[in-house]
């Protein structure tokens, strides 16, 4: 990358530019491939074959998967807007551009076809499941070589097509900050589990409480949106009410966002009456009173590092990216 | 589209799959084929000229331009999301994918080789600013009849393509509710004025301050970030303890919460020291404390318009769309 940014600089034009000039982009103005091509020249300039290859043999898109979900506007969704946004980034610093594909469940995997009429020339799979017609048509595309990705779904066989950040840790990281707090008896908020970074997330509940030698509470499931998380406010008032758990952590920030105003109406405040962590560190974390502690997990370089493998560019991710705790006032208990 | 509900409720499938049936997509599972096909005979289904002329003879894309500006995460920006999100409910109906493609302001305008070379079928673009080039580009698909259409941008000569809200409408009762409410100076925080819809919330302003014959306060101009609103707080804080605002109308959302947080950190509250009107009517709208009055725009309803003048379905948008005002705490005088 650092020889593109060179030329980048020297000819005032953008990395992306500079793309689209050895991509053969008819969207480059003369005067502007004229600078790049000096500019290349003079500092000896070769793109990467990967990326020629990309750029010539093949069709210019990146397709990207998407569950549709009627009702669900998934582009105004923390999670899947901040990982497109990565996805963006990288395509555009390559001169891709990207093919939105949305699939309901129902729906052929038609991924190798794809490729074939050259629609895409690398895929993402974004809120894949695990199913076996999902699993068949990613080891069609392993079998033709066809570069793509997944993010956050593990599946057997094709562990290394799938970038992912540590889930089970970031859970773990928000339990054990509660139980520093002082809340002794956090109760897991999780999402639906055949999702496997639910599956973790749960897990890392588990082991911050084993660690500690606290009992474990039943969790709640939701389906991560806000309305779930209103939904539940009165199960986990009883909870709380009734001494069994002092303390929330949500698999997401919109669950507990909507436990947050939920417990609020009922007269539950997050840091006075019971403490309160999120996952996902997502804008609305910063939004609420108190502010949510939450667990930022890098959506956007997950979705750069798709787009790498999906360009052919990466072999494989670089293992499971760390999760941060982002510490607000939700989880902390008043006067301590 | 009333009969391709039907035959998607007698085949027992989704809409989008019966339009995929009729445009010869792979992506239909044969069983599922026969049963639409079966459905769509007994019930006499022919699908719409101008459906199936998208699907046969055009690339089963819609375009859709987004302005790509460095570090700004456009995907998790509401305004953008929320018009995707119509934008891609409609496509799906019609079995079209989205070709997102990001453009910086200083790279050519190539939409009409985007039509040549069978990327596209139809062509949105969203977050256009007013300038020769891209008025000059549109023009081109206007001669060669290639569908496309505008969102929130007036340019002159184009204007039966843009799918918009009546703005100055929904700016002019964000501030006339102010003044309801008993606060009598109203100040107006504005975005960059070479949006058309920036200029159209600034009149709007205007019409409801000259109704009752108040003054106008010169306006501050954000840059529609939360940031730029945080920014703009020691200013707005001023002009509110000098006595010269008593009540802030912002042009979004954004720059609203960033002028409630700032506000508070000066010891300012919104629904208590001053009142506060956003716009966009943005999830985060419901998040803060107090909630945030804000105007309602239906963004989602533009997209799909959007959407239907670029498949071809629909010749011109039905005029500008009736916002409408969402009342909240932000803007009512405590005790009042």
């Amino acid at each position: 990358m650092a020889m593109r940014k060179q030329v980048a600089d020297k000819a005032g034009v953008s990395e992306a530019t500079v793309s689209r000039v050895f991509s053969g982009s008819e969207a480059v103005k003369p005067k502007t491939r004229d600078r790049v091509l000096q500019a290349a020249s003079e500092l000896g300039y070769v793109p990467s074959e990967l990326a020629r290859q990309f750029a010539k043999r093949r069709s210019g898109n990146i397709g990207v998967v998407l569950p549709y979900l009627p009702k669900v506007q998934l582009f105004s969704t923390y999670y899947f807007s901040e990982i497109l946004g990565g996805i963006s980034e990288a395509a555009r610093e390559h001169g891709a551009d990207l093919l939105l594909l949305q699939r309901s469940p129902d729906e052929r995997r038609e991924y190798e076809l794809l490729f074939r009429q050259r629609k895409v020339g690398g895929l993402i799979v974004l809120g894949a499941r695990d199913g076996e017609e999902e699993r068949e048509a990613l080891l069609e595309l392993e079998r033709n070589g066809h570069p793509y990705a997944l993010v956050n779904q593990r599946m057997d066989g094709l562990e290394r097509r799938t970038v992912e950040a540590d889930h089970l840790e970031g859970s773990r990281l928000a339990t054990a900050h509660l139980l520093e707090q002082g809340w002794s008896r956090p109760a897991f908020i999780g999402g639906p589990p055949d999702y496997s970074n639910s599956r973790d997330r749960l897990l890392g509940y588990r082991d911050a409480m084993s660690a500690v030698g606290a009992d474990r509470i039943e969790p709640l499931v939701g389906n991560y949106s806000r309305k779930s998380g209103l939904e539940m406010a009165a199960a986990a008032a009883r909870l709380i009410r009734g001494g069994e758990a002092d303390a929330l952590a949500a698999a997401n920030d919109r669950m507990a966002i909507g436990l947050l105003q939920g417990l609020r109406q009922l007269g539950l405040e997050a840091g006075r009456d019971y403490g309160l962590a999120g996952y996902d560190d997502s804008d609305g974390a910063r939004l609420t009173q108190p502010a949510l502690t939450s667990v930022s997990a890098s959506f956007d370089e997950m979705g750069r590092l798709a787009a790498q493998l999906a360009l052919g560019e990466l072999k494989r991710p670089p293992g499971k990216l760390p999760p941060r705790l982002v510490e607000r006032e939700s989880s902390r208990r008043r006067g301590v």
